[in-house]
């Protein structure tokens, strides 16, 4: 079917879908889960296909992991349906509960976004995963994963449609998109889609964001600092930096250059080469920090601005913490930072003037994740500074709408003068 | 001085905003009250000046009256900043507060946007109420106002500027852009400014919202419904269409369509057609409701999508509340549309239905405003879905940021399972 059609078939559902029963969604997920588990064998096989024309195409190895759905990713996923149903229902929420007058009361509440497109590269899990959080909040899901996983996701898009479309939601409520040429077409429906959430390298993301008039959910880059205050316990700065660094390198949270202040250089960076080589990171600095140390190579302009994604680390002296934060809103992506102080004072300093979505003391940069933060599953991490910041679980797919109930009241009662506004707030129960 | 080199200023002086006392920046809102009570005859002389160039211009009546700022008008904006002073700060409120384990506590926190760019047609009222809401939220603005008041928003500019230094508050806080060529370097500005608010014409924020990459809020179409459904109380709806589009026809929330349900055409219609006559609205009508009662002329298909702005409305029949919605949903703009009921039930199904910001029973669209839902004031009016929706006040210039402090905690521990997570909400008082 033409995607624009599907689109649009899905977006006169899509009120259908957001004024669901929550035992209905809940339920919707129980058989996604159960299908999931039934067909396991029809899964893996799609996957070994998808892994053998991989292998075939000398796709690199780190890469290939990530395609894998096995018995390990089966069980991560059904998991996490479990604790997506235990989650209380996003939508329905009441915020608000105003009377503006007599007879005359404004009720906001949560409501679901409507239709999110999804456009992920590799990872089949990641189809499960944000699929599952569409039902849930009662939005509307367009789908369109990588062509390397194109038979495994072909097999999990099918069993989780045929499951929802049982437990009785609108078979319209999800929609999967195959061709590469459907991305562009996506990309244009702005009248139809309200959300788009890439997944995947930084420059697909920001491909994304520029060729769209959608609103984007996302990060295209993940820069992340920490800074070694001259009040910092040193074993703690290298136990946070190694674990930052080296824990999971390829993930936007790693952190990608360190900042030390000028004042403990000496001190602290052949402590810090040490440790950087003992966990085979290759370090980038600057004259300073290469006059004191030596470094793999020097940093270059470009290099602060850099995701490495690798065991590579760029380092720098600052003065202090306001030469800290200077440097990381100037040079960073406003994802995560994090200082490393004894000092409450600098510490506070650092949390007012660093502008990002996760500021962080004396802890890894890693932390900064939905399942870390207790939300139970992320859609990604936002660096946007609008609707939702940082990792992003269900309150990030809902908006509020605004309802007034009257009995015939004109506004021109209350230009004239005749009629005064109440605007007393009312005790609710959100449920 | 360039714009850009100027916003880029700004950005750097955004978070010393975003930190400044709650007291400072109330000391600055009454600091500009003073300060323009002080030299009305100032304002009120260079506002005569671009009046006598509008009626030279043959600047159209109704424009021009948009244009005056005179006693009433300052007493208005006055009358706002004591209300905005009196407001709780929304900067610094504590959102949640979280032990992810021991002695790793996350904490969510509100914060100003950082820098907001502001651009309007006429009406130099707008000019002091944004750049006051700015202050207010701890944000940072650049204003381009509309060259036809461009003597007005000088002078209003220069007296809150100097004002806001005078009490403490960084100079590069506010800065005026006067040349119209600085509207799209402003636009261009992407890497600096995190949010655009427009305020003029639909045609304008269209421009805006096509031109540019930085998001913005507000509307470019306001084409509100009202539909009579057949458990209508025919009183109730003809004096509220009455007020939803004469009282102040020009205003995004007038109604532009009104829906009939087709089981009461024959009774409502005739009613409806006299209203409209005594209240000089004329009314475009489809073959049905044409043969019923006649009508000034037949609605074109575009006319579905029209925002008059005039004393102006089409008509049309629906098949219930279903097709209502319907309706609603199609040529809408996701702004305010109302029912007109005695019937719970079909009330509650319009009110899930309907995908607008605001959905109403049995009153005015006209009560779609910040003043009125009792926000103090406001920045506009949202159809987007992401971020706020419906009118805006304070809450919406505000973001928020995770704060994480630690003592030493590594992601690798949790990773292997050497500790577990406890995710346990912490009590907190929101300031």
């Amino acid at each position: 079917m033409d995607i624009r059609k599907a689109v649009y078939m899905m977006k006169e559902k899509a009120q259908q879908m957001a004024s669901s029963d929550p035992e209905l969604r809940n339920g919707a997920l129980r058989a996604v889960k159960k299908c999931l588990l039934q067909n396991k064998a029809k899964i893996f096989e799609a996957n070994e296909e998808d892994l053998r024309a991989a292998a075939e195409n000398q796709v690199p190895v780190q890469v290939q992991k990530r395609l894998t759905f096995d018995e390990k990713k089966l069980q991560d996923v059904t998991a996490g349906i479990d604790q997506l149903i235990l989650l209380p229902d996003p939508v329905g929420k009441i915020q608000m509960k105003r009377e503006l007058d007599a007879d005359l009361v404004l009720t906001r509440i949560t409501v679901p976004i409507g239709v999110i497109g999804v456009i992920f590269e590799a990872r089949p899990d990641a189809l499960v995963q944000i699929s599952c959080l569409c039902i849930k909040s009662g939005n509307c899901a367009v789908l369109k994963g990588g062509k390397e996983t194109a038979a495994t996701n072909r097999v999990l898009f099918d069993l989780i449609h045929n499951a929802v479309i049982a437990a009785g939601l609108p078979a319209e409520c999800l929609y999967q998109a195959e061709n590469h040429t459907q991305i562009e077409e996506l990309l244009s429906c702005d009248d139809c889609v309200d959300l788009l959430i890439p997944r995947g390298s930084n420059k697909f993301v920001r491909y994304i964001m520029d060729h769209t008039k959608i609103p984007v959910m996302g990060h295209a880059d993940g820069v992340c600092h920490i800074y070694v205050d001259a009040d910092a316990d040193f074993d703690t700065a290298l136990r946070v930096i190694a674990d930052a660094k080296t824990q999971y390198p390829v993930a936007c949270n790693a952190v990608e250059t360190v900042l030390v202040d000028r004042k403990i250089a000496g001190k602290f960076l052949p402590l810090f080469n040490k440790e950087m080589k003992d966990c085979g990171v290759r370090i980038y600095g600057t004259e300073e920090t290469t006059a004191v140390t030596g470094c793999e190579r020097m940093a270059e302009p470009e290099d602060f601005h850099k995701e490495y994604g690798d065991l590579e680390i760029t380092c720098a002296l600052v003065d202090g913490v306001k030469g800290a934060a200077a440097h990381i809103n100037r040079y960073g992506s406003h994802h995560t930072d994090a200082i490393i102080t004894e000092n409450d004072e600098t510490a506070a300093f650092f949390f007012h003037m660093v502008d990002s979505a996760g500021v962080y003391r004396n802890c890894s940069t890693r932390f900064a994740d939905g399942y870390r933060y207790g939300f139970g599953a992320e859609v990604g991490i936002s660096t946007s500074k609008l609707h939702a910041r940082g990792p992003v679980g269900l309150e990030g797919l809902v908006t509020y709408k605004y309802l007034l109930e009257g009995s015939g009241q004109t506004v021109g009662d209350y230009a004239s003068g005749r009629k005064q506004f109440r605007h007393r707030d009312l005790p609710f129960r959100s449920k």
